[in-house]
């Protein structure tokens, strides 16, 4: 098998940039062997510096739980170094986004990105703020340039919503997508469905590490409103922006509410939805609490699962559910998603 | 947009191949539109004879309830006709093969594929026959010769079992695999859940066109077993063949039983299962029936349904679940397969 080289430009190296750089070398020989492609970081960034190499860096000693303030340590760091000069100096790869969500600029992804694509690299983001902010503009310039532009750790880490939503329903006229598409209201729901109080639920998220110390995102609707509006814009070419979601997330939901309906036999979940009244009218994307019966094909997503329907006229209902949520799942969903560009 | 015409000889023109005649027709729009291509099928085959155009072949007239028999009355029908002058004669497209499944000889579709490949044909196989015996040797003539073979429909119809097992996948290894994949046997097991004995559950799934009149291949697990060999050969690179699959069926169970386990709160499935003891032991493939307890990812397929389990090492369990079972649906796979073939 003629074995074909991948450069790598990580930018952010939190919890899922390390997980992705551990896993690409815990996977070094499947994808030798299997895929004839051997990945090589060959530099990372962070919000103030970076490593560039004539090679793979041996990035082996940061991988562990320090994360980007032990790397600024290593011999081979640069202060002030920009990501730019990795896309104009090594032969073009792929960029590997793992930067910070920030859905009112979209940066740092939003420079990184169009920086990567203008130079010929292929990107791999696990980052939703710039796809979220300039989805039709930055699939535009990708497609112009010839590279591919792939973002399945961005709606939903290791769950595979876009490859069903889109190769696996190819020849199909999607008639509305629902999704489960945060694990960690789903996480708090499942527990207050046992009949937790709100804050206890929120709180024992946190001691678990499911929710960050802040979980305004997650409460209050925004992730599931990103990743609903993302998956919507590539499955429908739809060019929706966060204005056009009507968003309603858990926060202060009532725990006699969603027991009564556990006791009932039904679930109460946090639901990003798009659908019409019709098929003349225009798509609606919103999300909010659903209540579904023991029938509804995300009836039986617990705890932290995600899980997605597509509805479609010729297949019926296609539903795809789990996949790891933790920052080592959407590592997983990043290496595929290299292997599939070179594939 | 650059138009493709893809040409198409269709085998077997029973209740699948019309159903995927009349969606090639119905969808062509959405093809041209968004895929930029031009399926015609040009060609047409059954156990006696066949058709051939000089351009896409006029079938609407035959594409409702008398299938084989009616389009034999075809001006354009030729008796004795084979496909094999179709290969010859035609630009190269793609084969659909969707004659009957004979797991004994594989014919007539080995003959089919083996031809087509030859000519430089890509194959799409609703069919199981062939590739469940000839999988390795089809696989690798299909490779030898550079076109694509794809059998989406073969293995679940609309279901997209394979598109999750493999590009969905990719970089992780699989460590087993559990599947409801006959909607017959899931629809007489659920009837017999709600207390309904063995006989009246198969009889109403004859009346209701669910099972065939002679449910043999559903209800002794044949099905059941070529669909979970067919995948776990595609998915972990195997070649295992019929005889290497352990198969029981749910012929003569016991309402009771189901029944009892209903009231625990737990389901009898009939499962093709993939999986091995550890790392180090070889992969076994059997077809029984299991006790699925309710935080089991399969649990809740119910009915007519289907449903597949990957479980992974970095992305953790990942279902897909759903998807017509009807010719419909098989045809709806079929033009999938097609489109991603020139993708």
């Amino acid at each position: 098998m003629r074995m074909r080289t991948v450069n790598i430009v990580l930018a952010g190296f939190g919890r899922v940039g390390r997980a992705f750089a551990r896993l690409a070398a815990e996977k070094s020989d499947l994808c030798r062997e299997r895929y004839g492609l051997d990945p090589a970081v060959r530099a990372v960034f962070t919000s103030n510096g970076g490593a560039l190499g004539e090679g793979p860096l041996p990035l082996g000693p940061y991988l562990g739980g320090g994360g980007p303030e032990d790397i600024k340590g290593a011999e081979f760091w640069r202060q002030g170094l920009r990501p730019d000069i990795a896309f104009a100096t090594i032969e073009p790869g792929v960029l590997v986004d793992c930067t910070p969500s920030d859905i009112k600029t979209g940066e740092p992804a939003l420079s990184h990105i169009t920086s990567a694509i203008s130079r010929g690299w292929h990107v791999v983001a696990a980052s939703k703020g710039a796809l979220v902010l300039k989805f039709r503009e930055i699939t535009d310039l990708a497609a112009k340039r010839g590279v591919r532009l792939r973002y399945s750790g961005a709606v939903g880490a290791a769950l595979p919503a876009l490859d069903v939503g889109i190769p696996s329903l190819a020849g199909t006229e999607v008639l509305g997508i629902e999704g489960i598409l945060n694990g960690t209201t789903n996480f708090i729901l499942s527990r207050m469905a046992e009949g937790m109080e709100y804050d206890k639920a929120v709180q024992e998220a946190k001691d678990k590490g499911i929710a960050e110390p802040d979980p305004t995102m997650d409460v209050d609707g925004w992730d599931t409103a990103c990743k609903i509006l993302l998956i919507t814009n590539a499955v429908l070419l739809t060019s929706f922006g966060l204005d056009d979601v009507q968003v309603e997330g858990i926060r202060g939901i009532s725990h006699e509410l969603i027991a009564k309906a556990a006791q009932l036999g039904k679930a109460i979940k946090l639901m990003g939805k798009c659908s019409k009244e019709s098929r003349e009218d225009p798509w609606k994307v919103d999300v909010g609490l659903a209540l579904l019966d023991p029938g509804h094909p995300l009836y039986g997503i617990d705890g932290t699962n995600k899980g997605i329907t597509f509805y479609t006229d010729t297949m019926g209902a296609i539903t795809v559910a789990g996949g790891k949520s933790d920052p080592r799942g959407t590592g997983a969903a990043i290496l595929k998603d290299i292997i599939r560009i070179y594939l």
